[in-house]
């Protein structure tokens, strides 16, 4: 009896061509995080519930793939945050702190299925995770790696939006707002979406006074550069502990960006950002490219106070950030924006068109201990099916082996792009001055 | 309220130091997948239990994480085969074969928990799968894989050990036992844990004639050079279909293995190999480290009739391999034989001691456009804690700058292993060219 194959709607399943193009991007931001020095980690999919609904709670919870095997009950992880705090609280004795570590990996949320929409994908978070303190220079380097990481994507116009949690909520407690805190954080939250207009409408209905809504708008309106804006906030002389606290921080963080050696033209500061989970409590980050904007959020994350209070009562304040990289090549492939390196494994395919294959193999060999990837064409067919198959897998160089070939010593590397043809000596090391 | 931090028993779990190498291990097996030119694939861990337990039963069925999500019926993976016959099956359409692919991924099975044994665990699997027929050459070529592999891994005296299924077929059909092949199968895979006497007991039990037995015996006692093995199969004269076309097939691969480079040493005819699963039909392999034998097989596989039979009517034969990667890298790292080309992430440490952090920042900026991951110390310690942290991460360069070093444009480059201080000007070129 047969049965349909079928994958389950919202898993990702790629054909070669588009696998090798993931790959690329997944290695070039494991790449980038390495550079920075953090160290890998690789927890579990699987977790007791009790430890990974520690927290959670809500919309959260309801996603989550939660089955008993045996008389454990069991979930998939939804995030690597989670994880994270679980791993550090659990070895935190044999942790060198700043615990500097990136993750990449599945994790599961069993939403709403729709089109770019996805139940398992794959997240690369960072974090710098300190021991009882750690200082806001982290918070600035944070932006360093996101910067190298989307110019390595392949992209240059992007802008890395920052913000202080802590200024937001010290003006709210200027204006005794704080109950109301969480609300207005999501209304001005949706300020590029539906308007000044109607973001005042919304917050009148909070009950909030008309002065104190200019207030709100006039703060988060604050425009200029960089600079000017950070005076503008020094100008409003709020002084309520958070605000002065926030702005100091965000001062502290503007500056060291510089050092780390991002450009004003790739990060401003947007106090619109606030993130809205209750999670961040300083400095938070989102990042745009600026010409696909309808993307959203490409890379984000922030400072928090405290990984993992629900699994110790040691402080570990930390900070970092998230990748959604299942979502962001979906919508980086469907618009053509991805760049490859290469667009198939093997860099080149021998193509015997002999009886006996030994010369055709020893040459694989050669050229592989050269660290060129390298593909024998192993099975019996006419050449044009044999270049067929070269094509589709888009592989670039292909070298026809005959007896003439064999013979004289001497090949033809068939560049599969130009259609050109290069003459070669039929040594690995000729072949492969030749492609260089 | 704290809950304890926990992992599940049978999940695998590393410290940073560990993670490293198990990452390196990982990367040498996908690089030497590359380098033959597979392709990269990526399925779900999650599939239709209808698609995964389509042709599974008793032992594996049992073990399986299967649960249900709203009215689906969903199972992890027990391995990367079974996502691979669907995968085929249902992209058949858009593949060019031979496919070639290779899967690294995680797999899930609720076995009793113990030491060594995990729920929780990697296969690196690499398979070709023909368009219905597949060249014997590819048989050939996959013990080329494995030997690139292990020498990859560190490991240079090792012995690949090859079989037919067939020949085993063929000879049990001239002795009329074929009805009880699997059974006597079983029982021979024993001989290298339990001896000739106990293996005779046995297949006594089954009610086979003493002459039988010497000759089953005789057989799987053949010994010599690969060369004489194989004379000897000749000599037995056994004329069943099966038994000549997997003494050829066997010999073939013989021939063209030692073509592929792999040297005598490295391989060998074993005829009790036969890898207890009924999915083989021809070539079967396994891998031993010759020091190790108590590990097992590191490395197994063979030729298949008929990959995705469940799930399409074409025929599609394959041959493939399968690296069980977090027992075996338990295994190895217990036994201190883990070859590690580097054990910490960053190359350099900048640990500044002074206020102003602007010239070690970017000298970190410097070192890592040249490629170096570089680390940088942004926390408020005293040098001794800063030091005990580059240690235990066993960072192999650390450059402390003070305000002499910044004044002098000197630094020091300690070499955290010997002890060793290297002078070098303070820029990144002339700190790359003293380490390198």
């Amino acid at each position: 009896m047969i049965t349909e194959p079928r994958t389950l709607p919202g898993f990702m399943e790629l054909l070669p061509n588009e696998q090798i193009l993931f790959e690329q991007m997944k290695n070039k931001i494991e790449k980038v995080y390495q550079r920075f020095g953090f160290l890998p980690l690789d927890t579990p999919i699987l977790e007791l519930s009790e430890i990974l609904l520690a927290k959670a709670g809500g919309e959260t919870e309801k996603q989550i793939y939660r089955f008993e095997k045996g008389d454990t009950d069991i979930s998939m992880r939804f995030d690597l945050t989670v994880p994270l705090a679980k791993y550090v609280a659990k070895n935190y004795g044999n942790l060198s702190f700043p615990f500097r570590r990136y993750q990449i990996g599945k994790v599961y949320r069993g939403e709403r299925a729709q089109k770019g929409r996805f139940r398992e994908f794959y997240q690369c978070d960072i974090d710098i995770i300190g021991d009882g303190e750690l200082s806001i220079l982290n918070d600035a380097e944070i932006p360093s790696v996101i910067y190298q990481l989307i110019k390595e994507l392949g992209f240059n116009d992007f802008t890395i939006c920052i913000n202080n949690r802590k200024i937001l909520n010290g003006l709210f407690e200027d204006m005794s707002q704080t109950d109301n805190a969480t609300e207005i954080l999501r209304i001005i939250d949706k300020i590029d979406k539906i308007g000044v207009e109607a973001v005042c409408e919304e917050l009148e209905k909070l009950g909030i006074e008309k002065h104190k809504i200019n207030q709100i708008i006039e703060f988060i309106k604050i425009e200029g550069t960089t600079d000017e804006k950070l005076q503008k906030l020094q100008d409003l002389n709020i002084q309520t502990d958070n605000f002065k606290k926030g702005l100091e921080e965000l001062s502290q963080v503007v500056k060291y960006i510089r050092v780390f050696g991002v450009p004003d033209s790739n990060f401003k500061v947007d106090l619109t950002i606030a993130r809205g989970l209750d999670y961040y409590t300083g400095t938070v980050y989102e990042t745009f490219l600026n010409n696909y904007r309808e993307l959203g959020s490409v890379c984000s994350g922030g400072r928090y106070e405290n990984l993992a209070e629900y699994y110790t009562d040691k402080k570990l304040p930390g900070v970092g950030i998230s990748i959604g990289l299942t979502r962001l090549f979906y919508k980086l492939n469907e618009l053509g924006l991805i760049k490859a390196e290469k667009y198939s494994m093997a860099d080149i395919l021998i193509v015997p068109m002999t009886e006996n294959l030994e010369v055709p193999i020893r040459l694989a060999n050669s050229l592989r201990e050269l660290n060129i990837n390298t593909e024998i064409y192993l099975n019996d067919k006419k050449l044009k099916a044999k270049m067929k198959y070269a094509d589709k897998l888009k592989i670039p160089y292909v070298i026809v082996m005959g007896d003439d070939e064999i013979n004289s010593n001497e090949v033809k590397i068939k560049n599969m792009e130009t259609g050109e043809e290069l003459e070669a000596n039929l040594t690995a090391e000729d072949i492969n001055k030749k492609i260089s």
